[in-house]
Formats: C-alpha cells, structure tokens, sequence
C-alpha cells in the first residue's frame, strides 16, 4: 500500500548569507536563539503573559495605544490583508495611492473584497504631496485611503505630515504600510493619526519572516463593530482575535508561538538600544551607504529628501547586467543585494540596512565589493 | 516628541514543559537547530531547492502525487481556509461532516465564502458511516463536502473506506482535515481519492506551530482554473502561490523561511524513521497509555475501534475539577494536558502522544502522574 519515492535528502545545512536585499535581513543570534526554544501550548499562562509583553512592545516601536496590536500569524502580506478585509465593505470606495509595487498589491486585495478601488499614482521614485491627496480625497470621497510609508520596490520614504488631519477631515480612514520601517525609520502613528497599520518581523526587527504586526485604533475598531454580517475572511478576522488577544483569551487557532518568542525577543533587542538610537544608526549608516556609493559615481534612484534608510535602489550603470552582478555576489561572496522589482525591474539594484544588518561594517563589505567586482562587469 | 513607556522587559526564558496536550507538540532537538539557522532570502536558488525537498517530502507524508502540495505560510487553520476560499463559489453547496469543534469551524469558514452551508452532525466521538454520508449527498447535491479525519476535539480517527469513490460518484470534491493525522497516522490521500486536504506542522510532524501543508489534485485545480472571479483572498490564493512554488518561482510573499526549515528537517526524520514505523510507533505508545488508563479504572470517551492514536480523550471521574487538575500538573511538574472543548468542556481530559512526544517515557510519565496525583483531587 504505502509508496516510498525513494526519496532520500541529507540533514539541512543553511549556506552563510549576508542579507543586503529588500528582506529578509539577518536575525539577531539572541532572536535565533529564543526561536529555537521548545514550544510552549497557545494557552499556557506563561505564553499569555508573554502575548502581553508582545503587544506592549509593539506599541512603542509604532508609538500608539491602540488596544488592537497584535502580530498576525502569517506574513507581512497577511497583515495588510487583515487591514483590508476588517475594514472593508463590499461597494465601498477605497483609494490607494500607488508609486510602487506595494500600492498595487494593496489594490489588488481591496478589490478581491469588493471595493471600489480608486487609484492615485505617482513615478516609482517619488512621494506623494499633501495637495495630492487632498485632491483625490475631494474627488473620489473614499472611505479608506491607503498609503504606503516606506516602499519597498522604489526606496521611498513618504512625508506624513498633514495626511491623517486631513483624512480625518474628508471622514476617510487611513492605513499605512510600515513594513520596511517599523522599528527603524521613525513612526508616530498616534501623533500621525493613523487608523490601521501593518508591518513584518523579517526587516527593522531583525527577526526571521512569519509575522505580520497589525494595529487598529477606536475609529477603525467602531467601524469593525458596526459592519453589516461577518468578516469575509475567517483566519484574519480582528473581531475573533481580539477575543484571543484580547482579554478573553478564547481560543481562535494555535498561535506560532516560537515565530512569537523570537519577535518579543527581537522587540526587546529595540528597547535595549533605544527606539530613537535605532532610528538613528539606521539613519547614519544609510547616509555612509549613499556616500561611498555616490564617490563611486554610482547614482540613486531617489532624492535626497525621500530617501528610506532601510532600502536604497541605486541605479544600475549603463552597459552593466545587474542581475549577474548580483548573483555574482551571493555565489562569490554570500552577499545577497536585491533586483528591481516591477516597474523598476533591470533599472536598480535594492541594498537594504534592516535591522541587524545595519552595521558600518557591513556598509563597508557592500561598498567594497561594489569598487572591486562591479569593474569586472562593465563591457 | 518619543514616548517611552518606561518598557522594560528580561531577556527571554521559557519554562520546561511537556507538552501532551493537542498541540503544539514538543518539537524534535534537530528541527529546533534548523528553525535557527540565520534565514536566506526566499528567492535564494538554495531555498528555491528546499522549497521542491518540502513539496516532496509532503507529498510523501501524506502519500499523494499532487502536484500543487505545499505548505501555506500560517497555521492549519489557514490552510483549512485555503481549501474552502480557492474551491468555494459563491452559491454553491457546501457539505460539512461535524463530529467535532472543528466540523463546526468548516461550516464558518464556509459561510463566509457565501457558501449554502449543509451539515450532517454526529455526536462528539462517533464517526460517520458510508450510509450517512451517501445519504446526505443524495439529500443535498453539494460541490464540496469537507470531513475531519481526526478530530482533535474529541479523539475519533474517520474510517475513510469508500468515501472518495462516493463523492466521485455523487460528483463533488472532498476535503480532508488531516490536521491530527499528518505523519502519524496512516493516511493514503491519492488511494482514498481525497481532492484537498491540509494539515499543521506542531503535531505530527513534531515542528512548531506557524506552517500550515495544503495539498489538492488536479480535479481540484480544474475547479480553480475555471472559477469565474478572483479568489476572494489574496494571502492565500492558489493560483498565485502556484506561481511561487510551481516552476516559475514568481515573488508573492516572502516566505517563513525558518518555519520552512523546521518543517523540512522534520519531515526528513520522519522519512529516516519511516512513515509507516511512525504510524506504528503512534499506534503502540496510544495503546500502551489507553490500557494504562484503563487499569487505573479511568474510562475512555471513544470506542477502541475509532480511536485516534494521537490524541485520546479522557473521562473525567465524576467528583474531580478536571482543570484544577490539568492546571496542577502544568504548574507541579511542567506537564501540559488538555481539556475538554466545545460540548466536551468540563467532561474529558485529552491526552497527545504526537511525533516526537510519542515515547514510551512520555506514556509512563502521565500514566504515573494520574496515578499519584489524581487520588489527590478526589473528594
């Protein structure tokens, strides 16, 4: 009866990789460590602590008091479909504002809930501005807008100032993705006025990928209340998991509570160094990073002023295949720099500073192989 | 303008526990050593390679050629979800087979996807006989019928003979929860002509909880293919993950990297054991704790023939606060035991021997803590 493929594989071994691309970033060994713990049950008293701890920490890396913070138990692509999917009512408008991949994937999902999606869009490379917005909010009256705050396919970071005033005053919801700046670009979501948030473990938390922050506020939570039938979406429905991670704790599914312990550990490295300290080594390094790169003559694909710290596109030199730069990197070196995605495909390399890989030696490992094997490519 | 909460939280450090409860199961040492290897980038050409030894070593596990078999970045019960949101049309009938809490959960899910929910109920630790499901099919045309093969809320083990060849017959496609059964108990998905099934990796499979396997056949995927519509969701639509793990690796998430480690070493020893010496050894440990039980005068809630080796529910004598006692034996000697859920609250304990926890030490271990601790929670 039973079949053996005589399938036969050998005990994993892990190849070394420095991890400069668009996420994952390395973990922190201390996070490794606590990931690799014995599991605990979903329900034991030391883990409900512990999903406390969590929630709290996670607070501050987002400087909000929204009750509603949790890590959803999936990606970071989870996460922003938990936004939409609690928030979201089938014919209602939502307006994302697009200049990058991400904004398409957000679009993407509102659409699979029904939403009548409208679009602002901007070059891959720019941000938006506040009369932008206002102009869109006043023509498309959405009911949502989201908006992306560091975008991970074009090294954006998008100026937050004024946006929630104003969405506040149109009776729009606002969600931001923060997935490539939580815990390492500074984030003021309160102060912001951003309703719903989501963000990953895999880049400024220095923790491997598996998680997905989520936090709603009292505005969002009320419209959550007062929606018509259930969340189409039963895995990412807030109103079943607030009653886990809330103060209930009613069983909704078996959370992963290793991926759980590694974040808390990794949330706690943050608090360690100082959240602002954070902000500002990835800031300094970043800043190290554009200059070594620019006294190569090599170009960045953003303006100064936009610029992430966490993931800078640099343009890819005419005459010059990037992606077997890239791949000669990983094989020669075990450096991994990321492509350009979507639009920006063939037109940049992505060399992320995330986390615990935003190091000044790594900053001079990157640049170094960028001045001694980069020669090598050019025709 | 930072807040600081005054956070301050110690460095991490999980209590020992025992964990023979349902799950999450103790993992194996080496699948914690690979959850801490540093993470490489999800489109690394050596993950890329794990990715095809995880689709084969699933397939082998649960004894199918499914092309699409893979495991869904989140826990069981997102890749419960999965099978129903990729399957589901709105209007369709869809049949659940509840003996269970998690027969309950099918019909939820199921709902949400604008399904015409129909259910055949069982009591809770019954199983249902070819004559009832013929009938329901019969009385009810469904699409789809779902069935749980072990039923972790009450500790039946479905005998699947002649299923599949009925729903073919009736034309429909089965679901199969194989969520406590996956690597322990003997499972023929391709023989029994299963069309999706999914499982979780903290059981069985002796890894921690956060990967969720998922497989379906190709008369499941012509299902797919010609669904009017996108799936309503995005996280886990197949026909998009099916351009990541099939062959042309398109970027749609970013992968649990380390969780896929886990899960591969896993499945690695289960191979270097031999699938069908772990269903042994489930099937002798379950025996070994029932009589145990039934020696000390403790009487099981399921008949011996449709016992799930995995998991064992167990009467609470009349006159014993069943969850003073379980609360006992994880505070006095780190030892995790269940309780009752759903109808079952407050009537049985449940007992889980799986993967790695299957050892006789461990059946002695509880077979001497009921003895000796038990009397002491007597009137």
């Amino acid at each position: 009866m039973l079949k053996t493929s005589g399938i036969s594989v050998a005990p994993l071994s892990v190849p070394e990789r420095l991890l400069l691309g668009p996420g994952p970033s390395n973990s922190h060994p201390l996070v490794l460590e606590a990931l690799s713990s014995q599991p605990v049950g979903h329900l034991d008293p030391f883990y409900i602590d512990l999903m406390a701890e969590v929630q709290d920490l996670l607070r501050h890396v987002w400087q909000t008091s929204n009750r509603l913070t949790l890590p959803m138990s999936g990606t970071g692509s989870a996460a922003m479909e938990a936004t939409i999917a609690n928030i979201i009512q089938p014919g209602e408008t939502f307006l994302v504002g697009i200049k990058g991949y991400f904004g398409n994937r957000l679009a993407d999902m509102a659409s699979r809930y029904q939403a009548d999606v409208k679009t602002i869009v901007k070059p891959w490379g720019e941000a938006f501005s506040v009369d932008d917005i206002e102009a869109a909010l006043i023509k498309y009256k959405p009911s949502v807008f989201a908006l992306v705050h560091a975008e991970t396919s074009t090294g954006v970071c998008q100026p937050m100032k004024d946006i929630g005033d104003l969405c506040r005053r149109y009776d729009c919801l606002l969600i931001l993705d923060t997935v490539t700046s939580l815990g390492s670009v500074p984030l003021f979501l309160d102060e912001w006025k951003v309703d719903l948030a989501y963000s990953c473990s895999q880049k400024g938390l220095s923790c491997p990928p598996g998680l997905g922050p989520f936090t709603m506020n009292q505005r969002a939570e009320e419209k959550l209340n007062n929606r018509k039938g259930k969340v189409p979406n039963w895995y990412l429905d807030l109103s079943l998991l607030n009653q886990y991670w809330g103060s209930d704790r009613v069983y909704h599914h078996t959370a992963p509570v290793n991926m759980n312990f590694g974040i808390r550990e990794a949330l706690r490295l943050i608090v360690e160094e100082g959240l602002e300290n954070s902000w500002d080594r990835h800031r300094k390094n970043a800043e190290d990073l554009w200059q070594g790169l620019e006294v190569m003559g090599l170009e960045l694909h953003v303006k100064e002023e936009l610029r992430l710290p966490t993931l800078s596109t640099v343009k890819i030199p005419k005459g010059i295949d990037g992606k077997a730069f890239a791949l000669h990197l990983l094989n020669k070196f075990g450096v991994e720099i990321g492509g350009g995605l979507g639009e920006l495909a063939g037109q940049v390399w992505r060399i992320g500073l995330m986390g615990y890989n935003s190091q000044k030696k790594n900053v001079e490992k990157v640049l170094n192989l960028f001045d001694s094997e980069l020669p090598k490519f050019k025709e």
